[in-house]
């Protein structure tokens, strides 16, 4: 019962969109509250799109490997590329 | 008795557009709350347009295939193309 | 009575636009709710302009056959294109 | 009484402008709620505009024949015109 | 009483724009509510403005005749014109 | 002490401005609620400036004679120009 | 002391900015409610500017004589003037 | 005490600014409420600037004299110019 | 006390920005309320700039001397320049 | 106790940046209520910058010295420049 | 139970986006409250993207290493580059 | 439990960017309330990026040593440079 009356307050909470460009792209969802552990564990294959909500239970995300990100705040690309040393 | 009250606070949230450009697309909804597991997956043959809001049991999708993708944050197409690797 | 105390909530949310481009085009409505199931089929032949509203019963909308479609995120038409392999 | 109650909450709701470019054009409104069937169907000739509202009774509206339509979500013809092949 | 409890709530509803082209122009209000009827017919003579808000009472509106209509989502004109082929 | 009361709500509520080409142009208030009838006419002469708001009590406004309107909606001419034809 | 409590509601209503451009020039609020009547009459000499919000005791306002107006809709001058034939 | 609580309700209501433009500018606040008179008078001198918002006891203002006047709705200068005649 | 709670409601008001141009400039608040007379002058000079916010206590201020003032509605020089004539 | 309860309602209020640009530049928090009195004297070196907030013990604040002054109304320099004469 | 509670109010704070331009940046989240100290700290390889809202219990954040960094208030590279002297 | 309570309403409050352009910059936090005092300190090396809001606790932050500075009014960069005499 809990789990229906939280989901309410975060219907219309923000998203991001990512964009698989590699297999194995994982998105890493994080905990909200006093302590960030993972909570999910997402895996795309090169092609695919996942879009999510922060929610109650996810303040964070981690996004491992090539990708295109969507967000307010503009768009990037996840993984080594043409500006990266390392 | 409460899948009608739950659903009032949801009517006004964002959605997404997705246009299959291949058949066999598929679009998944993923429950919001502790747990994100799969709750509805749709299959969309080429052409079909699905329109889907997020609501107080999805907080997240999954795009798997070609296929076109419009959101508040920009569009972007779904599927291997012209900018991927793998 | 409960369906009119429903609707109060729902009067204000978002609509699509569809003309259909060709005869038999559909527009579902699938159910808001821990289901998604097939609430409601609107056939449409060509010419007609089906303008529907997210509702407290409907959180997602397919759409099948050659048609164009107005959102708040942006337009596209469905139906097999110029873009389209299959 | 109840339905002096009811409108209160739905005068304030989106609306739609519909011209009729030949005799004979219906705007439909469907019903809100868990079934969607015909509640009203207007009759346009040529020339003449309807502006009407959704409504606490009416979330879903369809146009026949050739029509001018200006809606929130930009504007489009009903009807076949040069576009449609059937 | 319950007529001026009723008009507070709409004071700030939308309204429409509409000057008469040529004698005889007829707004027609219909009725809010389960049933669509004709509410108050205004009969317009060339040159003549009328400027009406939705009400409590009205949630849609039918021109006759040639009129220059202004809405928030764009202006038209009614009556039979260049664009009409009947 | 109800329209002490009454007043209050509509304070804000949109307004239109009317200048007078002519001498007696009229601009006729009409009534909020069930009924619409005439409630105040007010009589122009040439160069007068008319503004008035909608009100709990005014819900359309008509406007006779030649006439210079600002709306919300945009700008027009009342009375008989070079666009009309009767 | 039902003045003061009254003046609460409209300190944030809009307003109307009026530059006399000659003298005896006039701008009379009148009476929000089911009556329209004179409320106050200003007298402007040329040059003077008056400023005066809509309030709960005025919902209309008329100015009589060549002056300058500026509203949220727009700005116009009363007064004959070159566009004026009577 | 009653000064107070008033008081509260209108700091954030709007305001203008006013430049005298020779000596002996007056501007004078108007009383809100069923009666309009005045309620404060100020005197200005070349080159002094007077910026007051409407307040739960002023709803009009009127300024005398040549003066640069800022306001939501635009910029005017009071006082004779060369746009007047009398 | 009561200043503790009658100052939680203005933190959000306007303010507006005085920069002295001279030495001796002043700005001055006067009182919200029924009467309009001095609460605080502040003395500034040559380049010393003055930011002040409208308060519970404060609805009008008066500049004196060369000074520029950047308001929500626009900038201007206080003081006596070219524009002037006395 | 009093002064937790206090700041909850001003965390998202206003807020200026100062940038220090000779040594020695103060800025000055005076205080918001009847009596406008020093409450904060901060003292800035060269390149310092300065972000503060009004709250609700701070409506007005004193700038001395050359320094950049951003606020959401513009941005100016404080300090003895080109435009002075003193 | 209290985390529950907690998390809800902070669904729709705002957020930041890094992405890692070598191996071993790091995004350190500080406490909100009386006290700054270290609450989680984020390991990022090359090519990785964090993104991470403003919670109820974090209130300032730390990024050490070579990144991108996208926010409400522009972007921004951190790591020394071409503009660092030291 | 204080903490957490007053926690929740600063969570979408403003913020600012800081990226220290040499090591040994210092952003200093200082308390909202009636004394304004020292309450953290944080030390940053060239090209660390320190992003902080306004809390319950936090009204004004100081920034020592040369660093860019992205805020909602603008951005600068503290320390002296080329604009600096001292």
């Amino acid at each position: 019962m809990r789990e229906e009356q939280n989901g309410k307050s975060s219907v219309s909470s923000d998203f991001i969109v990512v964009k698989a460009l590699e297999n194995g792209v994982s998105v890493i969802g994080l905990t909200r509250g006093q302590e960030t552990r993972f909570a999910h564990s997402e895996k795309l294959d090169a092609g695919e799109v996942w879009i999510a909500q922060f929610t109650e239970f996810t303040s964070a995300m981690k996004i491992r490997g090539r990708a295109r990100v969507l967000t307010a705040h503009g768009d990037l690309d996840s993984g080594k590329g043409e500006d990266e040393e390392s």
